[in-house]
């Protein structure tokens, strides 16, 4: 049996996800992989509940907003970095808000992290986005694992399959519907809802969050695009290179029509060869596909990815819960990974 | 760089197109992942080529038979048994034909292959489908990988997905397309044609074997459903335990009519729990999906499976070129796997 450190920066819908994922697989973990996740410490943006030994899981397990005193070790203004170098590196789960224009605080987070030799397993995007190699190259210098599955689509593997299952081949190009609040909200256009029924719908469940704007302009796809790209394909893009386009114009008589077709209007994140110039070209924007496309079929909140490859021909994953709790199994996947090769 | 060490027992389809890969992605070996796979023996049932240095690979990459008097080195009657003990273990490319009765020649040289420290790779399912537990806790024991993605649908990552993306979820059932051929004729069938038709054009295109019996009477199925199980849900199937049904029987009537309701009749292969007794079930047979299904688009020689799970939702993938350069590729990303796990 291992036991790993376990250290949680961010304690939001994600953060909280993670912990009922840990809590449930317990068991799992220790017979199944021989693991032993040690909760360590919790950090939030005010401060954070760190003690000598092992915390007690409990208070994590609410969902009430998490308070200074219920934990006599909470310390106030405490962050991460005070204290990751004093313990036994295990992971860093980082969970915090992506902020795309800096990538704070979980850029000073990971950094710290990896610089301790702690592995990190990474839900939140700014960091990555903006600093892809040099947070890659840090990981490969301090010979730890940088894991971030959570960031790319989650419980849908899109790393794991792009990295792992096409080691070897050539990924030609990628195609994926990325962002599963969009394509809920496509869905429910392509079934006689125009543009702000279906965003209400979308408000009403859960599924878009108060200010949709990441969502339904189509950043959330491009920061994912990105980071799969960068991962498979090793290329090296920033945000500003990928060409964006959103969901807001589409009309619902458009959507309609492709629908009285047999086809289907899809936002969707290409990674493709371009023929002038830069080898290769980042967009999202709406795509026309017909029955015959791998992910003609994937409606609601449903993602997938395609990869084109040389010996492999195409892969398709589609599916992974679009929710908190799959964030935080694909976290927990990625522990697993870190440790466990088989 | 780090050379590996290669034998490849079984020259036919697979093995032959496994060295076309080697071949071309040389390069991609040693750039991309420090490795240097080094041809050192290739075995056919009546004889083996082996010398004291790294074998040329020329003579490999032929379409014609390879015959004796092509190398200096070979030696009528060795077997990979004689020699793989003196030799600095690397991977063992499993490409024999499969015998389901006694899971020979594979089983002798799997069992050879580990219990010298040999890592193994298998395209052949016989020893595996017969031998399962005993060959895995042989590689355990040894503190070897024994990988076989070439015999659980080749490129269709079908084991990567289900144990590493899903690692930490609870698998609660499959249901796969796992046979290109029969899903080419059932296809057919679904644009007209009557069985008979429909299985001679996948003869004439070479999609059908000779001798289809394998595929067409669902054993195929059975046999790569039974690995996927037993590797993924820690199952101890035998082949005996599955409930197997074929397409022969299927009427033309049947298929034109599912068509005419939106629907298809796919050879699914499925593990499920069952409610009287044993905690779980495997059949193969023809099963009625709708458009909602995951696998209903997936038409023609491709494949794809969908994983129900309890904390990620369900995830399928589908695609992966269904010929021997795919099951070449499934070998080498597994040879890579074994090494390189970032």
């Amino acid at each position: 049996m291992k036991s790993v450190n376990i250290i949680v920066t961010g304690f939001g819908r994600v953060g909280r996800a993670f912990w009922k994922v840990v809590e449930d697989k317990r068991e799992v973990c220790r017979e199944r992989y021989g693991l032993d996740l040690v909760p360590r410490a919790v950090f939030k943006s005010d401060g954070g509940i760190f003690g000598e030994t092992a915390l007690s899981m409990e208070p994590f397990l609410t969902d009430a907003p998490l308070k200074p005193l219920e934990s006599p070790d909470w310390k106030p203004g405490l962050r991460v970095q005070d204290i990751i170098g004093d313990i036994e590196p295990g992971v860093l789960v980082e969970c915090t808000p992506s902020d795309l224009r800096t990538g704070e605080p979980g850029l000073s987070h990971l950094t710290a992290a990896l610089e301790k030799g702690w592995h990190a397993a990474a839900a939140s995007k700014g960091a990555l986005v903006l600093r892809f190699k040099e947070l890659t190259g840090l990981a490969r210098k301090s010979g730890v694992h940088l894991k971030f599955s959570a960031a790319a689509a989650a419980a849908l593997p899109t790393l794991d399959v792009g990295i792992r299952s096409l080691a070897g081949a050539d990924v030609l190009g990628i195609e994926g519907i990325l962002n599963g609040t969009t394509n809920f909200i496509l869905t429910r256009m392509g079934e006689g809802l125009d543009y702000g029924q279906a965003l209400r719908e979308a408000r009403d469940k859960g599924i878009a969050e108060p200010d949709p704007t990441l969502d339904v302009d189509g950043w959330d796809t491009a920061c994912k695009l990105l980071l799969i790209s960068n991962a498979v394909m090793r290329t090296d893009f920033s945000l500003g290179e990928v060409q964006v386009e959103g969901i807001r114009d589409l009309s619902h008589e458009l959507v309609v029509k492709a629908s009285r077709l047999g086809k289907t209007i899809k936002l969707m994140g290409k990674c493709s060869k371009d023929e002038r110039g830069h080898p290769w070209k980042l967009e999202v924007g709406l795509t026309l596909l017909d029955g015959s496309h791998p992910l003609y079929g994937v409606n609601g909140t449903t993602k997938g990815i395609t990869f084109y490859t040389d010996t492999m021909g195409s892969v398709t994953v589609t599916g992974g819960k679009s929710d908190p709790l799959g964030a935080g199994a694909a976290l927990l996947k990625d522990i697993i990974g870190i440790y466990h090769d088989r």
